[in-house]
C-alpha cells in the first residue's frame, strides 16, 4: 500500500479551513473527494498544518495511502483535473516510505503574514493581506518581536480550543520586514517553528501591530508573554493575511516556497 | 476649476476594461459614479492607459476637473469609501496645473506581464497570471525580445480596432526574467514605451511564448515584425496576466510601482 506525499497550494478564502467538515467546504474535503473520483478509493489525508478558515498555503504538505501504485505525475495531474474549478493546486506528488508522516515527521513550519500598510484599501491583494491604514513603526515591531523568540510558554498566544498537550513552543524566527513599492508599503512577518499553537501566529502578529502602533512597548510584550494570560494578547490578526509557505522534514533541504 | 490627478490600483477581473460603457461595469464608470456621489458634480476622467477587460493596474493615472477645491486626502478617502466594495483603490489625489493631461502629458508607460510556468494550475494567483503548463526556454524568449526593441512599425502587433494614427512605436524595454520560487516558476515580461498600440503588449507576449516554446526562432520574430502582417503575430496572451504598473511624466522621477 504505497504512501503518497503531496505538496499543495490553495487560496483559503472560499474554505472553512483545512479540516474536513460535514456541512462546509474544506481543503481536505475537496482533495479527498478528488482522490475518490480519480482512483475510486476512499483515503484520509494527514497534513502538516491544519490551517484555519481563510488562511492560504503556497506549500502545505499532506500524505495519504492508496491500494494502487500510480505514476506520481498521473496522481498530480488527475487530482488537479478533479479539483477544478476550486482554488486548490497539487504542486507535486511523490511516493514516500510508510514511516513518513506529513504531520509528525515535520521538523519546522514556515508561515508568512502580509500587512498592507497604507491609507488606501487593497484592490489587487484583497483577501491576501491585512489592511492596516494607520502608520506602523517597523523598528518598534522588530523590537517587540525579540522577547518572543526562543523557547517559551506561549499560553498568552493560544486559542481557548487549542488541543496541544503543552503550551511550550520554540519560536525560531519572527522577522519583520518592510517592502516599499510605490505608494504601497507592505510589512511581512516571517515566523518559523517546529510547531505552533492554534492561533499563535495570528496572536503574535496582532500583538506586533499593537507595538508598531505605539500601544505596547517591547517590555509590555515581554510581560504579556510571561503572564501566560490569553486575555492580555493583542487581537488576532485576520486570517486573510496568513499563508503557510513551507514545511521542513529531516534529510531534505528547506522546502520554503516563494 | 481645479484639476485633480489620481493614482489608481484595480483588479481588472470584474470589469469590462477601463472605458465607460452604457451596459457593463467599467473602472472609469465606477470612479465617475463615486465622484458624483462624493461631490455632487459630474466629471469625466481621462486616463494614461485605457486597459482592456481583465487587465489590472497597480499604478494607473487619471485626471478630472471639479468646480470645488477639496483637500486632496478628503478626495482620496471619500472616493475609496464610495468605491467600496468594488476592487478599485485611489492611492493618491493631488491638485495639478490645468496644463497636466494624464494621457497626453505621459512620456512613458510601464506594463508587467506575469506567466506562471509550471505544470500545476494557479490557486492563489488565478486571474493574475497566464498559466503556461509546458516548459518555456528563458534564453529563447530573451533572444526573441531583442529584435523587437527600439523604433519600429508594429502593425503586426496591432489590434484591428486600434485607433492610433501611426503604427510606429519605440519599445524602450522588453525584459524577460524568471523568478524561481519553490515549485513555482514565474516568468515576468516588463515592457516600457512612450505609448503602446492597442493589444501590443499581449501580442508581444504571445509571440515571445511561441519563441520560448521553440515554435518561432528569434529570426522568425524579426520577420513577423518586418512583415507588418497582423495575421502572423502569435495569439494574444490572456488579459489576466497584464498589469499597468507605472506612468512617467516630465519633471518627475519614474513612478513605477512594485
Amino acid at each position: 500500500m504505497p504512501r503518497y506525499k503531496l505538496v499543495i497550494e490553495y487560496d483559503g478564502t472560499p474554505f472553512y479551513g483545512w479540516q474536513r467538515q460535514a456541512t462546509h467546504a474544506s481543503v481536505q474535503g475537496a482533495i479527498e473527494a478528488a482522490v475518490t473520483r480519480f482512483s475510486g478509493e476512499t483515503a484520509g489525508l494527514t497534513c502538516a498544518g491544519r490551517t484555519d478558515t481563510g488562511v492560504h498555503a503556497t506549500h502545505q504538505v499532506a500524505h495519504l495511502d492508496l491500494d494502487k501504485t500510480w505514476r506520481t505525475d498521473v496522481v498530480r495531474d488527475a487530482l488537479n483535473a478533479h479539483l477544478r474549478p476550486q482554488p486548490v493546486s497539487i504542486l507535486s506528488a511523490e511516493i514516500v516510505d510508510s514511516s513518513f508522516n506529513a504531520r509528525h515527521s515535520a521538523i519546522r513550519r514556515h508561515y508568512r503574514y502580509r500587512i498592507l500598510n497604507r491609507r488606501s484599501p487593497a484592490a489587487l491583494d484583497r483577501g491576501r493581506v491585512w489592511h492596516v491604514p494607520w502608520p506602523l513603526d517597523l523598528a518598534l515591531m522588530q523590537a517587540a518581536a525579540l522577547p518572543l523568540l526562543g523557547r517559551h510558554d506561549f499560553s498568552a498566544f493560544r486559542a481557548a480550543e487549542c488541543q496541544a498537550k503543552s503550551p511550550i513552543r520554540t519560536l525560531e524566527q519572527l522577522d519583520v520586514a518592510r517592502l516599499p513599492m510605490g505608494f504601497t508599503e507592505e510589512i511581512v512577518v516571517a515566523a518559523s517553528a517546529r510547531s505552533f499553537l492554534h492561533h499563535q501566529v495570528r496572536g503574535l502578529v496582532g500583538t506586533l501591530v499593537l507595538a508598531g502602533s505605539g500601544r505596547l512597548t517591547p517590555g509590555d510584550v515581554a510581560d504579556i508573554l510571561a503572564s501566560r494570560d490569553r486575555s492580555r494578547c493583542g487581537p488576532l490578526a485576520p486570517s486573510s493575511g496568513l499563508t503557510l509557505v513551507g514545511v521542513d522534514y529531516p534529510d531534505a533541504d528547506s522546502t520554503l516556497s516563494s
